[in-house]
């Protein structure tokens, strides 16, 4: 497929907002979406949304529109999220078990192959069937026999460089970091920070003004 | 302060972004900040640090750079998270649990005053010292007689709508939705989403192109 290494990376960023209103139109049983009511579900303009899907592929069919199956499919074989990646996780207190018991990886076809933590108490008991907590010590050496894709951080943030530092080690390209810290990573790396503060933020702004208007 | 109002919309919602490192800069005792310093720490251009930070009254020094303590007391006036916000949490399974104990709140003077489950189990324990599990079916009776400012949705998605409406019916204004359904919402309120599953098909998108590549 030469034509995909021309999609603009602008386009690659915006087509993965599609996936979750098309996810729930698919749950509804909706087969064909015009793209004024996915613009409209996904909040960009149609013009935005036909010039983004133009370059993917033929799914329109001019005054009906695409077909929801279809359009899926091909987001995510271009978004890479209907391959299976190996998932390991360090941390295992309340956020670190709400996360290995999220739905959303499984269906992504994502798998969590590893779980670690340093609390004596929690190494080897078991957090999901199959899933059971290693010693955060073992970091390098089981991710690297485990061939992990993606690491998640659910530790405090004193703790988070280090275990950035030990999954980039054992091979691990990309990580998922809930902790506030924004740990440093190599170039060959990337790293996306899960930061719920600037929300909170955004929300007391609009309550401030608000009380003051 | 007629000048606030001047504001432009961009520039709020840019000034959240300066809010962290400033605070790491003051932990770690650095009182002077360059624009170029505090640019690269931002991620966005020194001219634009200089332009936006030139709305609100005058902390830079030429030649030197902004006094770190004033330029974060002033941010935060601005982004009114200098105020304290009475939250509640609804859902207190292990998302719930996580976020209760985050230190995130309490930096930002915002206060649990009310939690909620409809778990049997639950309701009457404690989640903080002080916060006592309630039924959810007393949101709306329980909200209203505590004032309560912003809620957080930590259910699964199947009872995230029943909640943001028994909420707003309390007269609550701002909700932060953690769960990966996206709320209604009444005109005169504000939801934010906080949706990790985005940065997580960025991820995998990473690794399929170096995969590809």
């Amino acid at each position: 497929m030469a034509r995909e290494t021309r999609i603009p990376n602008a386009t690659i960023e915006r087509i993965a907002l599609y996936v979750k209103p098309l996810e729930r139109l698919l749950e509804e049983g909706t087969e064909v979406v015009s793209s004024r009511k996915l613009a409209l579900l996904c909040r960009v303009r149609s013009a935005q949304v036909r010039k983004d899907l133009s370059y993917f592929g033929e799914f329109g069919v001019r005054g009906v529109g695409y077909d929801v199956r279809d359009l899926l499919r091909e987001i995510r074989r271009i978004l890479g999220t209907d391959q299976e990646w190996r998932l390991a996780i360090v941390g295992l207190g309340n956020m670190g078990q709400a996360l290995a018991q999220n739905p959303a990886f499984a269906k992504r076809c994502h798998r969590f192959v590893a779980a670690f933590d340093s609390d004596p108490d929690k190494i080897g008991t078991t957090v999901l069937p199959g899933l059971i907590i290693q010693p955060a010590s073992e970091i390098v050496q089981v991710c690297r026999a485990e061939g992990v894709h993606i690491g998640l951080i659910a530790v405090p943030s004193s703790q988070a460089q280090g275990v950035a530092d030990r999954l980039f080690e054992a091979g691990v390209k990309a990580i998922l970091n809930f902790s506030p810290f924004q740990v440093r990573r190599p170039d060959c790396c990337h790293v996306e920070n899960v930061d719920f503060t600037v929300s909170l933020d955004n929300l007391a702004y609009f309550l401030g003004r608000k009380g003051k208007g």
